[in-house]
């Protein structure tokens, strides 16, 4: 099968067993490969009501047919399993070149099942593969067990694993790979904690096998080039992710003390801008990646001194205005103490500030915060709880937790302004002051979330995506229930880079013809644009109907109530709030072919899409 | 009158009368101001047949309504003139803060008719206005004029200027104000010198009165802040416009020797990016614009030494992959002399790389070229030959006369190559490699121009415009005549900020209705986008019917043979010609309501505009 290596790794950690299994072609065909092939398994391997932790949750690492190959930015993997976060679909993905590894070490893909006795860990080389003990790495950060698993197999593969927090069963732990590159959300990394799995290894020098080899690389090689002279690519070279801080800001959405308010008066010492003039010593990529957006950072001394990557936007987004810490030393610290616990930056620096509100509001003492006193501002604070946190310690216990089960446990009104949906902690674009990405948060499959639509690209930012037929948002400011095809649109189109294994980023830089050419000619198929369109929807109706199953109703796809209640206080979006949430769904159900009452995907939808066999099951 | 100071001043050079003349608020409500009431002045007050360089012709200095207001990059004017390279309506535009001084002085615009008998310069100091002796100036070049005039009036006071190549009345002289900001195009500089006018000083303290100040200046501000944050201003800041370089020649339509191919392997020597890490000193912005896209740079030493600004993407377009050059140090000094001569750039490196073709095959020769082996690559040549061209001297003489006419003198096959339209030298973007270019050049009012659709942007670099409904380009190796629409509504928009004195890169950053409602509020107007739309096409048309009237047909509205015959022979483009100007043409006629035959706009579409008066005098 050309772009795969035909075949997976099924690992029963339970009694310890390995066993390949070929891919179907027929599946690949409807699901492409990468998080839609591993949808595919996750709805049919796990009934419904499985317990997250339990040894009947599976953890599904999957790379796409455009992993590993020459493709623009083709190095990405993902990773499914049912959220211990949400409860629903989980899914998180990284680049780096972990995913190339595993596809070079002869398979597509891993399912685990079952839960170890003792820590152990998984290595693959050149298409054999075998549990190790892990005894000696339970404990141990991510930098360390990365350099001893070198040790032990070469220096020539490339590990990815949880941290202390996936051990101590933080909910939002996350895996790592590259040593900084994270599957970081929806408590992936708790899984597989769980399942006490420390960590699984690659290598090998198995070939990917391109159908018309030559059209392939001059399609990649011709879109490479386009990228690589694109001001996206210079802009996010040049200052890194961070920089959008400066444009969120303006905008009055950069939320700030837990999503008060949308402006950060001291945006300017943190953003990508000052970071490139300050502590910013080289610059990476991912593999194949023409951007090279990740940063490598020192802080040379002080409190805060480290050596490591980042700080991305997200991490300045939840670290700095959330928990308003104006210190990006402090933030260049809290980004790699969590990628070597191995913590998602996003529901980490989220958590906390929602802590400090309830600290700030009464709701939580210094009785209960071992003596902390959790102040908006105090950077050592926050370094401290990161800690904590990780060790499940003290008050690092509750925040261990994720906001929807802390506001659950502390009840006193602060379900008000806990920010999550469907479990998972809110990225930095308020809504209030881009409207349609309300309705975004509300709907992704994995909870909320900004990248399942992207929505913030052209609704936020200005960048448009070409990987749809129409991204443009008229008036960010204004609710506009037609709007939300393109909501829609782009999380059907940029399912399919999760499919393929590539950077969503590609998605804004390159047109859905490329895509679909070069498709076609890695894997030999005859592939359309209908086609394209229509896998990502296939497999979004799948992760819905997984959802569905698992007891998703219309009221999931709900947004936290300070977003709809409590208008911006200040700056361009002053006054807004999310107020056509229930027009906006009403619409977006209609254009997904859902039902409007339960949100769920009707029979005919699913039956369009060759999902037949899911009608009775939902 | 809100917005404007009210006044112009008319200057009658042959006598040496000065007299204020009132704005005619009517006038002001059709044409809002800048090239719109140039033009229209320029219609009304210059005959058919009016020789280009006789005393008939008007020279029109104007400034719009939001110039030296706080609104961004609105630090504009520009000069409008038959022009004696085209024959047509001439328009030049520029940035810098000239304007800001001339409406500061307490007048919109100057226009300047008949011809001194002897050299003079416009001093305007604050409501007065005077002619002075210019003999001491007249054989300066721009920096030292600049100087001078200084030393006379006071360091206070900002010069608009013609160098000795408009003295010596080279076709495509440029006036060049702030020493390096050129209102470049269409000869202007050579009938200020026909009229023997060195230059225009203003200063003054006259303040704008704004209608509705505080509304005004909230949008002004949220405006600002928002380009202030966006990737463009990121990208033009840190790299300048030099770095579209990269953009076009990585599509393959870079046009390099002449237009003899799209692709310029030495691409990377002389981009935005290496000046950026090499002769670069620091970054310059026009009045209130938040982008600062100006270079300022140094050459050391050597045979190319010099301090100055630039150079920008034109420069190396024209001098960089046109002629062939891979020295940036020879380009940027090409650029300075360019600027102290009052040259312009694109017309100048043009017709020294037509007559590097002429001259390889054999159509020049050493004979006529003073001795001089015009080489494409030849960086000593070309410095050579912008002195010659100043200077008129020897073969500089000839290519003083423009491509055009340089064509039409040597005959021998010439015009196959000869890369103008309507007379008007190209930038740097070859319509082979994005169709639609094509169809802008051909159509532009004051001819081979790419900033009066700067349709480029969409389709080019992948910079969508706000300010037109919609301004995608499908696929921009098609020609698709449905898009000739995009065309219109982009002329007709972009004609705008001609207008009212803005830069035109802010119509890739703002939305229409912010620009309308920034010009109502600071005019005191009512104001919607249906009267910024017709606002810009009733201009648009205004300036056509000047062309129309001067004989202009569709025949007019053409390109060079080489883009519809000479299909581009190696990268991304290779093998593309534009092929469907016609089909094209129709389609932008019909959008636009023209004859499709003459290409006259129709009775109908003039009495629509409120330019019934016009019907009757084409």
């Amino acid at each position: 099968m050309f772009g795969y290596m035909g075949k997976i790794l099924r690992v029963d950690l339970t009694n310890g067993t390995i066993t390949e299994e070929s891919l179907k072609e027929e599946d690949c065909k409807m699901f492409l490969g990468g998080s839609g092939l591993a949808t595919k398994y996750l709805f049919d391997e796990v009934p419904k009501g499985t317990d997250p932790l339990g040894p009947d949750n599976e953890l599904i690492f999957m790379t796409g047919p455009l992993t590993g190959t020459e493709s623009p930015s083709a190095g990405r993997y993902c990773v499914v399993t049912k959220s211990p976060l949400t409860g629903f679909w989980g899914e998180a993905n990284s680049g780096g070149s972990w995913g190339v590894y595993l596809k070079n070490s002869g398979f597509d893909g891993v399912i685990f099942s079952g839960i170890s006795s003792k820590p152990v860990y998984l290595a693959i080389d050149d298409g054999k593969a075998e549990l190790r003990d892990a005894a000696h790495l339970w404990g141990k950060g991510v930098s360390e067990t990365d350099r001893l698993i070198k040790e032990e197999l070469g220096e020539d593969c490339n590990v990815a694993t949880i941290g202390i927090a996936g051990e101590n069963l933080v909910r939002y732990a996350a895996i790592i790979n590259d040593v900084h590159r994270a599957a970081g959300r929806c408590g992936v990394g708790m899984v597989m904690g769980a399942k006490r799995l420390k960590a699984v290894a690659a290598r090998g020098t198995q070939e990917i096998k391109i159908a018309n080899n030559d059209v392939f690389s001059e399609i990649s090689k011709r879109n490479y080039d386009l990228v690589n002279e694109s001001m996206m690519k210079i802009t996010f070279e040049t200052y890194g992710t961070a920089m959008v801080a400066d444009l969120v800001n303006v905008r009055g959405g950069f939320p700030t003390r837990n999503w008060q308010t949308g402006v950060y008066p001291d945006v300017d010492k943190i953003s990508g801008i000052t970071l490139e003039s300050t502590l910013l010593v080289d610059r990476k990529h991912c593999y194949a990646c023409p951007i090279s957006c990740a940063r490598v950072s020192v802080v040379k001394s002080g409190p805060y001194a480290c050596k490591g990557e980042g700080p991305e936007f997200e991490t300045v987004g939840a670290f700095g205005a959330m928990c308003a810490l104006e210190s990006l030393e402090a933030i260049t610290l809290a980004h790699n103490l969590c990628d070597d616990y191995g913590l998602d930056v996003v529901s980490t620096g989220s958590t906390i500030a929602f802590a400090m509100e309830c600290y700030e509001k009464g709701i939580l003492t210094s009785a209960d915060t071992d003596g902390l006193e959790l102040r908006f501002g105090d950077a050592d604070v926050v370094i401290q709880l990161i800690h904590k946190i990780a060790r499940r310690e003290g008050i690092g216990d509750l925040l261990a937790e994720g906001t929807k089960r802390m506001a659950a446990r502390l009840d006193k009104g602060a379900e008000a302004f806990a920010m999550h949906v469907k479990g998972l902690e809110l990225p930095a674009y308020d809504p209030r002051a881009a409207k349609i990405c309300g309705l975004a948060f509300a709907t992704a499959n994995r909870g909320g979330d900004h990248i399942t639509a992207y929505i913030e690209g052209p609704s936020f930012i200005d960048i448009p995506f070409l990987c749809v037929e129409d991204s443009r948002i008229e008036d960010s400011m204004v609710e506009n229930p037609a709007e939300a095809k393109v909501v829609k649109d782009l999380e059907d189109a940029l399912t399919v880079f999760d499919c393929v294994g590539t950077c969503k980023f590609m998605g804004m830089a390159m047109a859905t013809e490329d895509w679909v050419d070069m498709l076609a000619n890695c894997l030999g198929w005859e592939f359309t644009v209908g086609d394209f369109r229509q896998a990502g929807e296939r497999v979004y109706n799948l992760a819905r109907a997984f959802n569905v199953r698992e007891g998703l109703t219309r009221a999931d796809d709900a947004l936290p109530r300070r977003l709809l209640e409590e208008p911006l206080p200040e700056g361009p979006a002053e006054g807004h709030k999310v107020e056509k949430l229930d027009q906006m769904l009403d619409a977006y159900y209609e254009f997904r072919g859902w039902d409007k009452k339960t949100g769920k995907p009707m029979p005919e939808k699913l039956r369009e899409l060759g999902l037949d066999y899911v009608v009775d099951k939902i």
